[in-house]
């Protein structure tokens, strides 16, 4: 069951302020637009950084699983990984990953606006 | 800087396994409904659970910041608390909470499909 169809990998980092948390986004942008935008079935890459400067997380949206798959099984892998750890070491404050087991995700219920439940 | 004008907030838990998981998302379901979902500026929330069975996120989208924070000014916080706890102890398996800091987040960078870039 999933309300989208879509497969998601969530990338979850604590930091330590604003500086390194829009160092972090920009890195996070350039990873897309190097690594991975271009394969088929990419959807998207959303950044949320939160209002206290504490937190970023990219969502990384793909049309199916099966694009996801296509994606992990053709990439650089090798390649990707290390320009990860570059920009990482490129910070000049610390981020520290917050992901728990593998970021695989889907979304399985969506609840819109609508009256109160009684 | 927010590419949508929105406010998210975020949700966050690690779950014991798929059945904890399954009964949270319910729960996260039951609670939107009944507490949050027909105030002024809610838009969505989407539950999202990990293909491994151990991590739920809740992702809930107001239209605005201020939309939000009319909602938290104005809602009954004590027994929504209240309903979230209860929600969580009934649970049959272990939720821990991951957020740090407020949950509360903007999206700054969207990155779309596109040509590698040199």
């Amino acid at each position: 069951m999933s309300t989208d169809g879509s497969f998601y990998s969530i990338i979850d980092y604590t930091v330590d302020g604003t500086k390194t948390q829009h160092e972090l986004v920009e890195a996070f942008v350039e990873l897309q637009e190097r690594w991975v935008r271009f394969y088929p079935g990419y959807h998207s890459a959303r950044i949320f950084v939160s209002l206290d400067g504490s937190r970023v997380y990219n969502i990384v949206r793909w049309e199916s699983e099966a694009d996801y798959r296509h994606f992990e099984a053709t990439s650089d892998t090798a390649g990707r990984v290390a320009a990860i750890r570059g920009a990482l070491d490129g910070l000049s404050g610390k981020a520290e990953p917050r992901m728990s087991g593998k970021p695989h995700y889907k979304v399985v219920r969506e609840v819109g606006p609508g009256p109160r439940r009684a």
